[in-house]
């Protein structure tokens, strides 16, 4: 029941073909989204940019491929070359970001129409993916977003020769596996919200991420909130409502 | 060594009273924050708003008046009644808003410039205490805050009931202890950007609020990003970042 | 806004006081309980039983009281004598159960309708006062329960020399803390549906009730689900809606 | 020794072909099941109905299929269609529901008699194999089940948009990984008894599913007992015997 | 039902006054221990020696003192003097032994009856109180107990200027908190059995036992077993099975 | 420097062929084995029994052929049929008990002189490969091993059925995974000295052993010590050392 | 037996006095410190220095001074006034220094020899207690050691502007609570053996030092080796070493 | 910008082309690094003795070979015959120790200047890769290593045996596994810095290296400081630094 049958609904009562008891009855159960509540409203808005978000890992390859056969406009993230392959076959439209392991429909990608950026600042190598899933999930929502990898506390020097891009920036993503020391550190030398993302990037200690987790959650410095490790796709969501 | 030294160094230099190869040795050893770099403006502009956040729990009492002794304006969180009455005595200036546990200096108080609101959001009566320490510092840093409280998961048509206040709002800080399931409920209903604050309420599997803190890091609903457990002054803060 | 008042507008509607696009409006912003959901009608069935439960650990002494300065009939937990005698100066209603750590109003206590018997089984003296917490609950919503206390596996025979109690029972609690083996034990006896209450009884690597807590959820024996560690509150409750 | 057995030796006694320590040496060492008690009778009604059920994953290929050569009617949880074809070859009772990852032999199918429905909630699409194997097993047992899966939290209005099927079912069992919010929500909304399932969905700081599983240990809301993670069985199993 | 309640059962059976059926029916419900089972005997043998083994820690002071108000000869672990002093008020032959927080009455002491000879080793000073319950369980067990203190593996020397100890043991015990290493290097020198009981003893990362625990579970060395963390009683009762 | 070396050392001073201070400083340097420490008469005691214990997990094939290789008498756990075959290259004496994963030479194979059984009870089909583990290895040592398998406590007449057996062992072997209450329950019915073998068979919230681990060091039965997850070598050596 | 006895046996030996196998006898049971082996010497050097160190936490008031009563030059960490007010009625040479919880002889005290410095690195002022204690411990180890506290990651340019301390040090202590990102940051600008200590400072995900002391561990860059939480002591004398 | 920026800089000032303020403004902006701060000389002298150190695990091929090509002399660590052989295509100068999984320019391998030792000690077969990794890793930086593998607690006569060892060398390297004792044990009986490396080697409640890493920092006797599980570069680093 969509707002037209609302509207049908409150025609008929108001035509006295449905009477008060009736249309209270019919009210009662009605969907809760079919109220046109603004979080639907937001719903499709989202929708038109990020209608279906399929994190691949967990899934199969037939619901995954179930899943965007009935979607429009789609964005699949922690996917793998092959998974493209079998997508591209039924959606010519489909691109793929191997770096970020990502795919999308084309159409998905949007204008960019905002002045402020979103810099994304990771620590290491084998961090990269997760920063680039960040950063293509902020573009992919019409952000301009700056990449500044490699730059992790043991050279810290790397950082601050390129502080300038800090003050650039609206919103800063921090990622980092092992210590993930950068965040607090980043913290330390801006005034920008800082959305900081933990990576499993290390062994031993680093116990698959719960390393630079804690670290990033106990951060002597203001102004860094974090999402769960790897997430980088919740990153550069966050860091674009941010950037709004 | 301030800008001025800095400025005489230059002259000096200039006037010939010093040569090149001891200007260079003297710009090496130049403390860092001398060059007068952003960083240090900012620390400077934050120091006018928050120039001493005093984290009273692990001071000792000796400790924590000594260092607001030394400060101009300040704020102390985790405070209790006595320490409060202990600062009073040297600084009339003091303020305590005991629900918050915070003690601050009175100028530190500012008008209200933003129209944008951040909304506070807490689940049970036992979480009031972290969720008024996010307001009270977000309102200390110039915002305007929207507080609703004991609307936790158990009675979520009371949440319901109140979904007009999550579109008023600019950013949404949501306190939950126990499981921390409000986080991912309130992101279900609206598209701004959440932090979420877990607390250490509960008992038994809660561990002291590990329980919230790994269900707020694991929403299935994008748009929402974690500080510290029971760190309301740390949720409040990048909220402020955030409406800024 | 209460189901009069949607009465009312639909009546406005009817009578073409209002305009469809007007009422619609209206609905959209409706708040969700006042729609008058089955959740709501459930909800004062329930607070008829119990309007109020107030788990009092966590809560100042001022927030406990002034909860049920503005409760009609209430149910406090892990509550303290003193609390109690607090509770006492402006409640005459209030009574004390001690060995439950349990206040409630006397109009709470209901007359028990039914056959079916619940039976709370704990393992040791040290875990009574969460058996008794179960025990307390499930009376106070109506049920008959039996106590089995002190049968714990270090002395297996005295649980088998009371099994013709466990088919007298339609559901069956068990409390234990230290190893917790209790629940499978008496589930390997009986095809009860078993709610398994882990207690932070023990010390060392009982790690205040994670150890029960693991075996309560491992147990081999199928037909047993687990609460939270000392939530005998949570166990007589669900007994209770099992036993309808 | 069966019953018969002691039929014997009673009528021995009787007739005096045998002395009254002599009957007492031989009823000491009476294996405790031979005298019939209810346990074996009850396990026996159970096994005409679940006579064997084999966890596969842990055991071998030959042990499994050992196991199931010498029993009668059985089920199979966590098995894979190459497990089920090596069944076949020698049962050609066998039965393979593959959403489930259940074997099991067809007369185990019942005819389902109680009008009362068991309710099967699930949060996201990578949680239906937990669910299904929690549905089938409640069929299996003789329950009519009803499923409503991908009914997460990030898209609440589409939980609610069901809810007079909470209102249908006599149990909920309620199947989620990631943050597990699910079954708080659920529970706010109903009150019926909810069996909550943690699933090993979900990545990073959700360890496996001890995200949800706390979630779920913690809930405000009563009503909700929980069972191992992934355990979509065990939870079956405990709707049916509260279904009862 | 006692053996004497058998036998009169018997008796009517063989006399006729009781027919078959009747027979078998009461012998379902017989309650377990009333066979007389081994296991009771021996319980009752170890009664004479441990007839009640309180564990004082988690209970309260009356809980205690009315579970010794009901025993004969009794055991109480984890017991201050205040417990004891409480307790002789009524038990004019308790005796309290302050080193190993034990109390206990004195007809419990044994005389030592076995030639073997039980070792407690412990390795630091905060160890002894546990190494004394050890040793005092031991002993009043019957066994014959020497004691080795304070050589813990910081100073190696001192242990291996003890070696003939070891030999002229039949079972060692060895208490040790911090990192518990002395298992492992006792075992190195010896071919008895050992259980190592963890201690508590230690900050930081020994997590109140669980770093010793742990070193102790998975020595290198074969021929060592473990008891829970500060279990000196279990580890001495342990000792004295094994020494019989 | 053997004790033949003393001895000439010895000699040679009392020959005067060498001071006194010359002796000393010979003494000094003396490596710790060649005084001939009973350790080491007793480690070339244990060394014909089982002079090399290989751990074949963690070790590359050519280390372990290497190390036999260099062996007389040796016995592998943990080894595959594949790692056999390729030890039997070389090692015609090589014999492969496949159930416990074992390799040994056959000489190792001793006669059995002691009439004192070691009792190895299993819960479930998957633990027995840990049980066998155990049951093979106080063979090894010389011990008449009887084995209980499947007695698992959801089926816990089979138990009772078979108490007999528990009678007749010196020290009994539990080996359980899932929660592992089978120690404890088995403790309730025997005072023999019991080691416990949590193993890593289960899922979910067993975290691969840690459950039964921790419900076997929390068994509120005395008389029972645990050794490491998965270790049935330890226990079986354990045993052994007890039933000397 | 001492090197003297040792000396008197070789004599007897070689005054015939004594038989060459009754001095073997004799040399095996040798306690193994009579030797005189270097370790022994080492300690007695070490002891003269640090003789006898007394970890108060733990430990009985009782226990403590006992040991000092029999210590000649002793040193305790971890010490309240109250204990060395205790001491010091019977101990005039003792001396407390309270910053570092530290209480010893004054005869502790040491001529500082070396030129090489120790930098003691902080980073809050809740972390100065265990600075301290690593600061206290090197010097009475007799090295020169300079403090560098309140230099935490948050005002990052106060640790840069003290860039020539860092140069100017042999080895460098760095101790840090909540994230311990400033062992990090430290090794970053230099190129030193740093040890950390991570400090039980902060709340909430620092889980009583665990944070820092993984963040410690995991540092991307090399040249970092980590102590026990809060384990100024072990901080201290580990630097001294390696200032030797 | 490098130094001679920064001489042109100061030129162009003293010779009056350059205004103060225009000076002041560049070098406010002058990255971090150009200043030639030592840290920056040192890492140049690392450079060339570690110029690229490359953590193989975690990093694809692509990445690996992608940062060798751009690399002057370079070390990998955890590295594969298979990586070695990519790499090997390109670069003729790669030398592959298998052992220690290591890669390496041969121009890295330096001379050996300095007399003093590092001792690598590890305690099973399984751990020798990571002392290797430690072992190659201070010969590459120049430093006299010597080895003494397989002298585990198990078999302490071995490590007495080799006493002479440790005190030839200048710092020590302990790596173990399973329960870690090897740490405390060489502590006690040498005064050398230790730096101790847990491994993963071990099973079940090892926990893939938490158990050793536990026992290391708890480790009762002083002088051991600890690096990541695993981390035998780490070890090595260090040792170098303190070696120097």
């Amino acid at each position: 029941m969509g707002p037209d049958d609302i509207r049908k609904l409150l025609k008929d009562l108001r035509g006295k073909k449905l009477g008060i008891e009736g249309a209270m009855q019919k009210l009662k159960v009605l969907p809760f989204e079919d109220l046109g509540f603004a979080k639907i409203d937001n719903h499709r808005a989202i929708r038109r940019g990020f209608p279906e978000v399929i994190l691949c890992s967990g899934k199969t390859e037939k619901q995954i491929l179930g899943i965007i056969r009935k979607s429009g406009c789609f964005v699949a993230t922690k996917a793998s070359r092959r998974i493209f392959e079998e997508i591209r076959r039924f959606r010519k439209d489909a691109e793929f970001n191997e770096a970020a392991g990502m795919v999308f429909s084309k159409q998905q990608k949007r204008k960019i129409t905002k002045r402020e950026k979103i810099l994304v600042v990771s620590a290491g190598t084998s961090d990269i993916p997760i920063a680039e899933e960040a950063a293509v999930t902020a573009e992919l929502m019409g952000n301009s977003v700056e990449r500044l990898y490699d730059v992790g506390v043991a050279g810290i020097h790397r950082l601050f020769g390129n502080k300038e891009k800090f003050f650039r920036a609206n919103v800063i993503v921090v990622v980092a596996g092992m210590e993930g020391a950068l965040a607090s550190v980043v913290s330390g030398i801006t005034d920008r919200p800082i959305i900081a993302v933990p990576t499993s990037v290390g062994y031993g200690a680093s116990f698959k991420g719960i390393a630079p987790l804690l670290t990033m959650l106990n951060s002597c410095s203001p102004g860094i909130a974090v999402v769960n490790i790897d997430n980088g796709f919740g990153a550069g969501y966050m860091a674009s409502l941010i950037n709004k």
